[in-house]
């Protein structure tokens, strides 16, 4: 990534335009940029300086692109970056970007894997990186049990900062992985596992850089001298800050939290189940005991194959290339000693709490038959941690990566794309969407990873889709199955909750109730209060009126419809003709 | 309230106007109306329509003026209502509304009581009556533990209609007062007792008609065939809900809850505390409980007079006119057998589970010395009903209307403003908020009726001003008072959650951080989706363009100001001068 010291010398027809922008604009935009920010902390990007795929590791994402990139990997790629070290930057920054045209793509630290990384929508877009320098935990309070976080403050550095600073008695929730920004997965509407997992309900209180430049802050903090910004998250007058999540409407820039104090004990819990049909009976009971109180958190219902790619790459477990079958998964379940469904849980409290609890867990997942239990116990030196002691550590709060393992399932540098479906948390929707999913990764020629999560009420289905990126034709066939199963899905009534950046057209159309009036109400606010179109557009599917309907939607095409089912139907594992057919 | 067929023989002069509307004009959009609705279901309004005083119960609503009247009975005065029977004709209206520039105020039941009732904020607005026909339990999911109600349900109605379709498993949660609409308390993020008390948070799903007449679903009602609407709330993108609470951006047709299923045992209890000055160590210690999850729901602290309120008026203990002092606090405290604080609260769940959370809740509040604690017994035959008696019904979800009691206290036409800070839940501030309005009572005459709760991690301060509204000067005093506390509590950080329809401009005006970007925001949502400005004009401050800075805001002046501080200064009990003095 040439600095902007090197912009003069870069070419014009090298550089990323976005729409509406010349390259002269461009170089201006960035030039200015610079003077905002220091000549530092802004970079220009080409499909030159994009990153070699061998260097695309989590550790060192690129910030240009896509690291997973599921369409080509120059199709969503930045104009360049900018790196604000301040609101007022930020703020500085986008009145640039109203004179030039340039739209801006927010991100916190980047790390939205799976979904798009830090890459832009909308190509020729620059990111706004937030993170790297907007990084500091503001404010903690030990009597309230909040904080109030930048966007570039990760799950880690979150969970340091409280041990380093005498702040042992709060604990954090993190998602899987321990990398990513406490404030971006909030506004990603994301999930971790204690129980306060839920991470947009524990959040309280924003300060926004609206697409004008106008700074607000929500809920109490709108009162000045407010002292209450972090414990009461609605304030006076419209509550604003759901319109900010998910969405292309403001920065955040400063978010407050909720932080659970150290509950008073803990313990972390597995059941594994025998059979591919015991997931109707566990999700059943997980409902029943999660909206009744007894459990106190998100479990996880996770597949065998999930846990086996933990631990290690298909190709220790087979030289099949194929999707395994069901003997070779009960083969691995039994190698690996999880489940075919395997629970993972934990309850939180005084161990006489807890013994309660656990009367009531047990009893209820013991009745389902072949049922085993176990508690985590301490890693033994030199040995190999278990997916229990891996998810003890996540159950309580202890950010890590060890998640990472399972996407090189079927290729060192594999890639995840993810498929996040919502449904009731009955047993009979659990099975229909398992087995919806399972035949279209059949068809495509992908093993199932997924996982099941029961939220406050609400059944999660997580699809971990791996694919070797380096190969067009596994790329095309996990982007065509992708596609089809939005499509599935929808049919039935679910939809999901978060999606990769080239699905964001598809899906916002699948929201279509009442002649599509959500997303019409979405593109009035976006209209409203980003009238010349420059932030993240694109972002879930709403575009601004400067660019709507110019062709940078992704929807999908009735041609491209029939076609995949065509293929689907006919050539299920030929891997070659799906290549050479499609184009995207 | 003369039906719609005399509106003919109405003169002109007598119709209550809004702004921009002619007789002529009001007339056409009234008969219009009925076309829409049929004539049994719109209303004129004149002021000499108004119902007299002594109708002004509260089974007996007024719906064109605010019962509790602060300022004169016709300021907020409407000109008409309208009684919509379904989503269609909602749309219909406001459709008709936009084309006679007539502003439409939506209730639901109407029982905003202490802030406004039913009343219109813009004087000559038409009251849309949702509750009136709109009065459906539409769904209730055993499994998902959810329903799905229309505008008029009130407590009362969910809870026998659960009671009576086979779900007595599942519980509500009700405020103070049973009569309200469960979607209209939550609109207005009003609170209940149980752990399901915060009700804003245990919405899922609405159905909203736009000031355009779109309607829209939000959540996953925005997907066909969701089978998730009431348990999953963010659906995908922006999440608007926040926005169309204490707010005038649309009208709520529809409305998802969570319900709790039967926690599997109950027990309420009662600690009483000696002294005035027990109040900080009492917050303290329910701050920590609470967020440490030992207490599961929103327990009340409430002073003495507010429980001795609950028992008869003032003139059952007393001849006194004047404010209560100490030791005739302490006298009432002993006969009723209260304390000058009582803690009313209550744990859900099996036995043992309610055991351990006792041993740690009796201890921590045993602690302060002088307290006393009690369990609620049964009702005996004949016997009048214990203050302990009633919190325990309203703790568990029976919806009640006990609470009225206390309107009485000094006038058997008691009327109620409301006042709700909130603070810090710590035992600093909430003596500090204590004293600052036990100073203003003190100085306007009034006695202080109040209770602490704390909800997720805030602090509610509810402060009840009861006054006879027949009564002017103690109307105006009453108003003063108020008036100054919202500056009181500002200058310290605190700000209300929710005010009565005189103070709306002022408290907009006091959330006033980074130049009013709130406001500023608000106004722009507002011109964005409501062009015509014919949606509850003025609602929580929020002006439209077309009646913006045309006068019609209530702002505090400043010669109003200083007005009050120097009687405040000076002559603190003397009503007659006050009277003479201030006008409104």
């Amino acid at each position: 990534m040439p600095p902007i010291e090197h912009l003069a010398s870069i070419p014009d027809e090298t550089l990323i335009l976005p729409p509406d922008v010349s390259a002269t604009a461009l170089r201006e935009a960035l030039n200015q940029l610079a003077k905002i920010v220091g000549s530092n902390n802004v970079q220009v990007h080409t499909k030159e300086s994009m990153k070699p795929d061998d260097e695309g590791h989590y550790y060192n994402l690129p910030k240009e692109h896509d690291l997973f990139y599921i369409l080509e990997k120059d199709t969503f790629l930045a104009s360049g970056l900018v790196a604000p070290g301040s609101t007022e930057e930020v703020s500085q920054i986008v009145k640039l970007a109203n004179k030039y045209l340039v739209p801006l793509w927010p991100v916190s630290i980047g790390r939205n894997l799976g979904y798009g990384g830090s890459a832009p929508r909308l190509r020729g877009s620059i990111v706004l990186d937030l993170g790297a320098r907007m990084n500091k935990v503001l404010d903690v309070s030990v009597r309230d049990c909040t904080c109030l976080l930048e966007p570039g403050v990760s799950y880690f550095a979150l969970h340091d900062y409280l041990q380093k600073n005498g702040f042992k008695n709060l604990w954090i929730d993190n998602p899987d992985l321990g990398g990513g920004s406490v404030v971006g997965n909030a506004l990603d509407r994301g999930a971790g596992y204690t129980p306060y997992g839920e991470h947009f309900s524990m959040h309280c209180g924003m300060e926004v850089v609206l697409p004008t430049g106008e700074v607000m802050r929500t809920g109490m903090g709108s009162l000045p001298g407010s002292n209450t910004w972090q414990t009461f998250q609605y304030g006076y007058g419209p509550y604003p800050d759901g319109i900010f999540t998910q969405s292309n409407y403001g920065i955040v820039t400063k978010m407050g939290f909720w932080l659970m104090p150290d509950p008073g004990g803990y313990q972390s819990y597995l059941f594994t189940f025998q059979n591919d049909s015991d997931l109707p009976a566990i999700v059943e009971s997980v409902r029943i005991l999660r909206i009744g109180m007894v459990i106190q958190n998100s479990p996880t219902i996770r597949n065998t194959l999930l846990d086996a790619a933990t631990y290690g790459p298909k190709s220790d477990y087979t030289t099949s290339e194929k999707p395994l079958q069901d003997s070779e998964i009960d083969e691995i379940a039994n190698k690996i000693k999880v489940g075919r469904w395997s629970l993972y849980g934990a309850m939180y409290g005084p161990k006489p709490m807890r013994d309660l609890q656990w009367e009531t867990i047990k009893a209820t997942f013991m009745k389902i038959p072949g049922a085993k239990y176990e508690f985590a116990q301490p890693v033994a030196e030199g040995e190999k941690m278990s997916v229990l002691q891996m998810r003890d550590e996540t159950l309580r709060g202890l950010p890590n990566t060890y998640e990472l393992g399972w996407l090189n399932w079927t290729s060192p540098r594999g890639s995840l794309l993810g498929f996040s479906p919502i449904s009731p948390a009955s047993g009979f929707d659990a099975n229909k969407q398992y087995q919806m999913v399972l035949k279209r990764f059949q068809e495509f020629g992908f093993d199932y990873l997924g996982t099941f999560i029961v939220g406050w009420r609400e059944l999660h289905h997580i699809v971990c889709l791996t694919f070797d990126k380096t190969n067009p034709s596994e790329r095309k066939r996990a982007h065509r199955c992708i596609e089809a199963l939005i499509d599935d899905a929808a049919a039935e009534g679910y939809g999901e909750y978060r999606t990769h950046l080239c699905y964001m057209d598809q899906l916002a159309s699948a929201y279509s109730w009442g002649n599509g009036a959500s997303l019409k109400f979405n593109e009035q606010l976006k209209d409203s209060l980003d009238p010349n179109g420059i932030l993240a557009p694109g972002k879930s599917g709403v575009w601004p009126a400067r660019l709507r309907g110019r062709g940078f939607e992704l929807k999908r095409s009735t041609e491209r419809k029939s076609e995949s089912t065509m293929i689907a139907k006919n050539q299920p594992s030929n891997r070659r003709s799906i290549s050479s057919h499609l184009k995207l």
